[in-house]
């Protein structure tokens, strides 16, 4: 379960939402997709990721930092993937930066004893 | 597209994420959900809502303010379907109430003429 949710530090911290609507042509989609989350998971302040799907395309990440967010954005390779989602993948999209300022969770517990 | 994408204001605005792990058991989890959506839209301040679901669950939702968060958190019916989730659709969740920043948006040229 820890892998599912993004383990963050307590607020504040910030929130890129990242909303797509997809065009029909997906090829390479997903491809890209996961070099995109293996690329940002290696950029300094990156503190997790999560992502749903249905008739939007929701990529939520988590970075400790507004300075944190900007390199990644500006990444040759990141900008390479967006100009090419612009021009195959996306119909729109739109992205949300935010500053995390408070949280709540939830966990059920688990009978683990015995 | 309009109806995809939810319609926000220029920043600053509030976005709420909501992100689960569910159970295996989801009777009645869509039908819960569908009434907390009809329920939120008529909440005063709410913007828009954004979904998606694959490993986690994750709804997004807009706010005009964190005044009009805190009656929608305390809602008597919402609050009874956290309750229920509590006991029955959810592994875990997590909450993370943020203030948008910052906004930008892409929409692809499509041609309607003629």
């Amino acid at each position: 379960m820890e892998s599912l949710i993004a383990s963050t530090p307590a607020p504040p911290y910030y929130v890129v939402v990242f909303t797509i609507v997809l065009a029909e042509d997906l090829e390479g989609f997903e491809e890209m997709g996961n070099r995109m989350v293996e690329l940002a998971a290696g950029q300094p302040g990156f503190l997790g990721m999560e992502y749903g799907t249905g008739d939007l395309d929701l990529t939520i990440s988590y970075w400790d930092s507004l300075e944190s967010i900007a390199p990644w954005r500006h990444h040759a390779e990141h900008t390479l993937a967006r100009n090419l989602g612009r021009e195959q993948w996306f119909q729109a999209f739109k992205v949300r930066i935010a500053r995390v300022e408070r949280d709540y969770e939830f966990r059920k517990e688990e009978g683990f004893g015995g």
